[in-house]
């Protein structure tokens, strides 16, 4: 993707508000000048008043919050493939490829800057973690129904979803064959040794 | 630990400096209130000038950069314990214990926030990486020295370093027994009989 200039400040609907201000905040996370994200950063680069951007989301965890969930919901349609370790591999597939992007990676940024980072607020980030790890859950509650035995919520964490977040934050691409397989077969075990089948 | 009021303006040596700096940069991290981290708002509760910490630092990204090192470097002293696994399991159990802490947590979010936020700016991240990936290399080479084959680093990073990142993303404390056992066996096969793996 490439970074707009500050788009002219017309009047604009609320859609669009949202809309521009999400795109803001990506642009300015993806910015090679590094322009700290400051909500009159992101007001300026949308071209809407800060004071709507207070008004609406309150504060920048806020924003970020709404932005990620809107943008993970739009880039993360999981298809039911039949088998648990189908839709693990679904999963690591449109991670893989999402991380390539300068995109990608901002999404994993504002995730993790949008976390509440307060030491009171153990439940507040639970409940946020819970809302990130929908799509594993759907993904868990399908094996469960089929009569799949899914590894707990906690293992699927630590071995598929903790190496794409720890890879976008430093930018190490994954290798470019064979990654989201070996994740799953890790995961899973390897005694499917062609994860398309069945 | 617990969140200090600002620190009244006095002549304070270059050390101290320091020092306040970088204590009042984890103070605001782990800050219930959650004011932003802005290097205006690291002064004052430095009871510095925030003209001095431009003057030394040049940027947030390299205050938190020397931040981390600094904390990192005086944590983490890495015994030899005379196998790959013992030294391997030593890095978890430190790395367990110090994200159960908000100073720990603070440091992660310190290293994520620090890392070079640019799209151009991939040789600088991998360089980054490094510098954090330094007591893990220390373990590798210290392996290959006593004729062990040691993993590949990705490897490692994907199924040892990863989850503590995520965790301590998330706040969600690892399991309060075993845990460091169950990723190292995970990691290196479970040859050495520990039954925390599943």
């Amino acid at each position: 993707m490439t970074t707009t200039p500050p788009t002219p400040r017309t009047r604009k609907s609320p859609e669009q508000v949202r809309t521009a201000t999400h795109q803001a905040v990506i642009d300015l996370l993806c910015d090679p000048q590094g322009e700290d994200l400051t909500i009159p950063a992101i007001a300026h680069r949308a071209g809407v008043n800060h004071t709507s951007i207070y008004r609406r989301w309150g504060s920048l965890d806020a924003l970020l919050a709404d932005m990620v969930t809107t943008r993970l919901e739009s880039t993360s349609p999981l298809n039911d493939t039949g088998t648990l370790r189908g839709d693990l591999l679904a999963w690591a597939q449109a991670s893989a490829a999402s991380i390539r992007t300068p995109e990608g990676r901002a999404l994993v940024r504002a995730v993790i800057l949008s976390m509440p980072n307060t030491t009171q607020s153990q439940d507040e980030r639970a409940q946020h973690f819970r809302r990130r790890m929908h799509s594993i859950e759907q993904i868990r509650e399908r094996a469960t129904t089929r009569g799949e035995t899914p590894p707990p919520l906690e293992q699927i964490l630590d071995q598929l979803v903790a190496p794409f977040y720890l890879r976008a934050i430093f930018g190490i691409d994954p290798p470019t064959t064979g990654y989201p397989e070996t994740l799953v077969n890790r995961l899973l075990g390897n005694e499917h040794p062609h994860p398309t089948n069945h």
